[in-house]
C-alpha cells in the first residue's frame, strides 16, 4: 500500500506524471501500451464506426426484440475476435452473453463485466435522438468518418454511449490490437455482458445458477461506471445496493375542480409530500427510525483509503452549480458511503402550460433506495412499509377499489423493484493488490482508490463461493449524463480504456508470485 | 325570504315539488315553461347538432386562430337571432362577444355572462377526442341524429360541454323558442361571452372598459360553474378569487446518477416538498403566518342561507370514495368560504416505466390560490414571497443562470399568473331580492341558495361603480369532469336550462314594483 498511497499523495489531478517502480519489469507494459496507441490512431475511424453500429440498437430491457439484436450483435462480434461465446439464458429474461478467450499454459483467469442494456429514454428531452449517435466536438457536430483522427475531446452522443456499451467496445478493440501486434493474453479472459443490470439485474442470480463454471475467476473486474472525476483511471472497492419503489397515494375517485373542491377533497399531492418529507430531511437524513442499525462501520484499511481519495468537491460544486451540498459538510466520498433515499420522479397532475385547476385523484413517487453494507432489501422494505403505516397510510400492493378508498382516509399503493444488496471487497486481499499494482502499470501512472462508489452494481453475485475479489474497474468520464438525457462518451476516455484493458490482459498473469497457481 | 326558506325546509333534493306562492302571477311563466319544453321536445336534434358543432372548435385562450373561430361562430349564430352583436377588443387578447337585444318600453336591464374558452385538454387522458364530441347514454355511444329524442340522462363529452358552452347553447336556443312562441321578452337583454375565464381573465376588465355602456344593468347573472350537486337549480351570490403561481425549485446544474450523487447533491423534489409542507398541512390548513387575517366574517344573512344551503357531503363523499375529507369535520360548503392553496401539479423526473436513477435539475409545482372576501391577488402574492424567503429561499422571477445558482443554496423561481379578487354581492339588496323570485318561478320550484361558490369567476367586474348585484345563475351538471379529462354535459341540464332561459328573461321584468323604473 505504501507504493500507491505515495504515488497518490505527489500526482496532480488529471497527470499521469509518474511510473511506478515495482516488483516485476515494467517495461513490457510500457512498450505495449505506446504500441496499442498506434493501433488505435491508425484505426479510429473504423473502431468509431463499429461502436456507433452498437449505440444504434435500443436497448432498453423491457424490449425483448431490441435487446435481443444487442445480444446477438455482440455475439457476432466476439466469436468474430475468436471468444467462445454462450448464451446464458432463462426464460422472460435478457440473455447473458458470456465468453471465454483462453490462453495455453497456467494463468491467472480474470473475469471482466459490463452491461448492454441501458436506461429508459425520454427522446424530447434529448438534442439528438438517444439512438442516432452523433459526435460533438467544440459544439459542433462531426461527420462520422469525415476525418482520420478525431478530437479525442469530441462526444459520442447516444443512450449507453457510457453506459455500458464503452467497456464493451473498448476491449473488444483491445484483443484487436493484441492480435495485430502478435502479442498474447497472459491470462484466461472471461467476459460477461448483462443484458439487464438497468432493470437492478433481477435475473442475473439465477442465470449464473444455470452455468456455475462461468463465474470461476481469481478475479473480477466489473467495468461500469465513471473514472474519477479528475478524469484519472480509479478502482472502486465496493457498490451501493438499491431497492426501487413506486409510490401512489389517492385522493377522490375523480379529478374535481380546484376551486368548487379545495379544502374538502383531499390533495393526493400534499398527502404524498407530507409522507415523503417523513422520510427524509432535505439535507439527506433519513428520518425513518432505525434506518440506519444496520451500517456497518470502516474497517482501518478502509478508512485509510477514504482518507487519501482526492477530493474533487470543489470542482464538483462549482461544474455543477451546487452552492450548499447535502450532508451538512461532508465530502462526497463520505456521503455515499451512506444509505440514501432518493426521490427520482414525482408526478401528479399538470405544470406549466398544461395545469389545469384541478385536484388529481392520485400523486406518484419514484424512489431509489441506496443501501451499504450491511443492509438488506428486505430489511429495507420491511423498516420502510412499517413507517408509512405509521403515518397512517393503509398498505396496498395493488391499486384500491372503490370500497376500500371509503375505508381508508390514506391509502399508499407500494410496487417494489426488484433490488440487492450492497458489496465491499476485502482490500487487503493479496489477489486485490496485485490486480490493483499490475493497473498502475497498465495505465502507467497512479489510479485512484476508492471505498465504494454510490452506484449500484451487481457485484455480490461474482464475489461467488469462493470469496473471489471484485473490483470495480470504470472508464467512462464523470460528466456522461449517465441515466438521464444526452448520455455522452468522451472519446479519449475510450482511447483510455482500450490501452489499459490491452495491456492489462497481456500483463496481468506476469507476476507469478502474486497470482494462485492453478 | 321566509318562502324561500320554508320551501327549502320541505323540499327533498333532485325533486321540484313546490309550486311557489309570490306577489304576482304565477301562471305565466309555468305556461311559457310548458310551451318552451314542447318547442324543445321538437328540437332536440337539432339544438344538439347545433352544439356539436360548437364543442368541434378547440378552444383554448392561447390559440388565437382557435379562439377567434369561436367568437366568430358565435358572433353569426347570435346575429341570426336578431341580436345586435360587437366584438369587443384589445389588442393581444381574445375577443369579448357582446350582444344587445333591446325590448319596447321601460324595462329592467339584465345581462348573462358565459365563457367561450375552454381548460387546456391532455388529449391522452380522454376517452373521446376533446373536439370530437360524442353522445353516451348507459355506457354506449349514440350516434347523432340517430333519434329524434335523446335519453335526458344521456351525457355529450367534449372539452367545454358543461363549462361553459352549455350556457352560450341554451340561451340561443330559448331565444329561438321564444321566437317560435311569438312570446315577448320582458327585459332588455345583454349577452357576454368572454374568451378568455380560463386564463383567469386577465383582460376584461381593460376590454369592458373600452366600452363602458356594456355593463350598464339592473342586475348580472353569471352562467357558469355546475347546479347544486342535488341537481337543483342554484344561484351564489359570491365566488373565490384565485391567484396562480407556477413554483421551481433548483438542484444540480445537469441530471445527475443517484447512485454516485446521491445524498450530496441537492434534490430538488425533497427541496421542493418540504417547501410546499411549510406552506400547507395535509388537512387544508394554511399555515402561512397572516394568511387568514384578511378573511372577512359572514353577515347574518350569509350565515343563515348558509344554516340552509343543503348539505350534501355523505352523498359526494361516497360517490367520490372519500373516507375522510380534508377540514376537521367542516362540510363542504363551510370549508369553500375559506381560502385554499390547491397544488393542481407537480412534476420532476419521471415515475412507473420511465423513472430512470437520476437526481433531477429542478422539480416544479403548480398551485392555484383561491381567495375570499376581503383578501387581495396582491396581499397574498406579497405573503407568500415573504414565507418562502424566510424559508431559506432565494426569490427569482426569472431562470436563475449558473452564477445565481453558485451562490444561492436554494433559489425559488416564482411565475404569477393573473389574479383576481373574490366577490360577494349583497343578498339583502331588493334586486337580488326581486331576481330570485323570478328565478324560482321561471324554474317551477324552490331554487338552492348558496353564499359563495368555491370556484373564481371575475364577477367582481360586473359590480362597476353602481354595485349592480352579481348572482351566479350555473346549469351544468355537478358531476361534468369541469377542467378534468372526459368533461361532459347531462342533456337534461341543457333542457332544463333552456326552458330557465327562456321563461325568465320572458317574465323577470313582469313584477314592476320589484324593479327600478329607468
Amino acid at each position: 500500500m505504501s507504493i500507491r498511497s505515495t504515488a497518490l499523495a505527489v500526482a496532480l489531478p488529471g497527470i499521469l506524471c509518474l511510473s511506478i517502480p515495482g516488483g516485476f519489469s515494467e517495461q513490457p507494459a510500457t512498450e505495449l501500451r505506446q504500441k496499442i496507441r498506434h493501433y488505435r490512431l491508425a484505426h479510429e475511424r473504423d473502431i468509431v464506426a463499429e461502436f456507433v453500429q452498437l449505440l444504434s440498437l435500443p436497448n432498453h430491457a423491457t424490449n425483448a426484440t431490441d435487446i435481443e439484436r444487442n445480444a446477438r450483435t455482440i455475439q457476432e462480434r466476439l466469436e468474430h475476435r475468436s471468444v467462445e461465446v454462450r448464451m446464458l439464458r432463462i426464460t422472460g429474461a435478457p440473455p447473458v452473453v458470456y465468453g471465454e478467450l483462453r490462453t495455453a499454459g497456467t494463468r491467472p483467469t480474470i473475469g471482466i463485466y459490463a452491461h448492454y442494456d441501458g436506461q429508459p429514454v425520454d427522446a424530447a428531452q434529448w438534442r439528438s435522438p438517444p439512438f442516432g449517435p452523433v459526435l460533438v466536438a467544440g459544439g459542433h457536430q462531426i461527420a462520422f468518418g469525415s476525418v482520420d483522427r478525431y478530437d479525442p475531446e469530441s462526444r459520442i452522443y447516444a443512450r449507453s454511449a457510457s453506459d455500458d456499451k464503452a467497456p464493451i467496445q473498448a476491449i473488444m478493440t483491445a484483443l484487436d490490437a493484441l492480435r495485430s501486434l502478435k502479442a498474447p493474453l497472459a491470462v484466461n479472459l472471461k467476459l460477461l455482458f448483462e443484458g439487464e443490470e438497468e432493470m437492478n439485474s433481477p435475473h442475473l442470480a439465477e442465470i449464473l445458477s444455470t452455468y456455475p463454471p462461468a463465474l470461476d475467476a481469481d478475479v473480477w473486474l466489473i467495468s461500469d461506471g465513471p473514472v474519477h472525476q479528475s478524469r484519472r483511471m480509479q478502482v472502486f472497492y465496493g457498490v451501493r445496493g438499491e431497492i426501487d419503489l413506486e409510490m401512489t397515494v389517492y385522493g377522490a375517485a375523480r379529478p374535481l375542480h380546484s376551486g368548487h373542491y379545495g379544502n374538502w377533497a383531499p390533495n393526493p399531492i400534499m398527502l404524498l409530500t407530507h409522507l415523503l418529507d417523513s422520510m427524509r430531511d432535505a439535507n439527506s437524513q433519513i428520518l425513518i427510525p432505525h434506518f440506519y442499525d444496520d451500517v456497518r462501520p470502516l474497517t482501518a484499511t478502509e478508512q485509510g483509503v477514504l482518507a487519501r481519495t482526492p477530493g474533487i468537491d470543489a470542482e464538483l460544486r462549482h461544474e455543477l452549480a451546487i452552492a450548499v451540498p447535502e450532508g451538512e459538510g461532508a465530502t462526497l466520498a463520505q456521503q455515499v458511503l451512506k444509505p440514501a433515499i432518493n426521490v427520482r420522479g414525482i408526478h401528479a397532475g399538470h405544470v406549466g402550460t398544461q395545469a389545469a385547476n384541478i385536484i388529481s385523484t392520485e400523486a406518484t413517487a419514484s424512489f431509489d433506495f441506496r443501501l451499504v453494507p450491511n443492509q438488506t432489501p428486505d430489511h429495507v422494505r420491511k423498516e420502510i412499509e412499517e413507517h408509512i403505516a405509521r403515518q397512517g397510510f393503509f398498505i396496498a400492493h395493488d391499486t384500491p377499489d372503490l370500497a376500500l378508498r371509503r375505508a381508508h382516509a390514506r391509502i399508499a399503493k407500494l410496487e417494489w423493484g426488484p433490488g440487492y444488496p450492497a458489496y465491499r471487497t476485502s482490500i487487503d486481499n493479496p489477489v486485490t493488490q496485485a490486480t490493483f499494482r499490475a493497473l498502475e502499470q497498465a495505465v502507467g501512472g497512479p489510479v485512484v482508490e476508492v471505498v465504494s462508489v454510490g452506484a449500484a452494481i451487481p457485484m455480490y453475485i461474482f464475489e461467488g463461493e469462493h470469496h473471489t475479489p471484485v473490483i470495480g474497474l470504470p472508464i467512462a468520464n464523470h460528466d456522461n449524463n449517465q441515466h438521464a438525457y444526452d448520455e455522452n462518451l468522451r472519446l479519449q476516455n475510450m482511447w483510455d480504456a482500450i490501452e489499459m484493458y490491452g495491456t492489462l490482459v497481456a500483463t496481468l498473469g506476469h507476476d507469478k508470485s502474486a497470482w494462485p497457481q492453478h
